[in-house]
């Protein structure tokens, strides 16, 4: 997984367990792509104040998903209830049946993870 | 929803983040249906320590709930597969066209809510 990508769902998941504060570096940092210069001078800290916090942000929401996993479930219901998306279009009527099966299957799948 | 049900599935999301002391007497006195005595006097401590610490962990676990929505979000997104898995039984040819459409919606139901 892209690393950014990682990040930005950890983040979805997690993120309301940080504090404003960290929150706001963070998403200046990590997601609007501001530079540790540009962040620390907004924050009135140092270069790497702003990078130690973004690492101790990291550490927490990785470790959250080391406790939960809820973010690899969420992939992995997402990737299921996508092919069933696919599936659903199928317009040939010789092939609905299968379609429907495969889709069981999914959809069952997905009942099991949560 | 029940309470006891609603209970299971915040400890099931989140109970992880309690402490090893905590989830063990939260098990034995909300799951395993001990009493606040039994679970007292193998712990060594109050039947009012138990219960404090059970009020406590309810409080951080709807806590936790409160912030990240998680159990809602997926009991939202079990529901569904639930309505996806009945629909995928579909055994009458002139009806599964409309079981697929409705599927589709459910899907895609399922992915905007991740």
């Amino acid at each position: 997984m892209d690393e950014l990508f990682e990040k930005s769902l950890l983040y979805d998941f997690y993120g309301e367990l940080l504090t404003d504060h960290q929150k706001s570096i963070y998403e200046r940092s990590v997601f609007d792509d501001m530079s540790l210069a540009e962040v620390a001078e907004e924050e009135g800290i140092s270069r790497q104040g702003v990078h130690d916090l973004i690492k101790r942000c990291d550490k927490i929401l990785q470790g959250y998903e080391d406790k939960l996993h809820l973010v690899s479930k969420f992939v992995s219901i997402k990737k299921k209830a996508s092919d069933i998306s696919l599936l659903s279009g199928e317009m040939d009527p010789a092939k609905m049946k299968g379609a429907l099966k495969e889709i069981a299957k999914l959809s069952e799948g997905i009942i099991e993870e949560l």
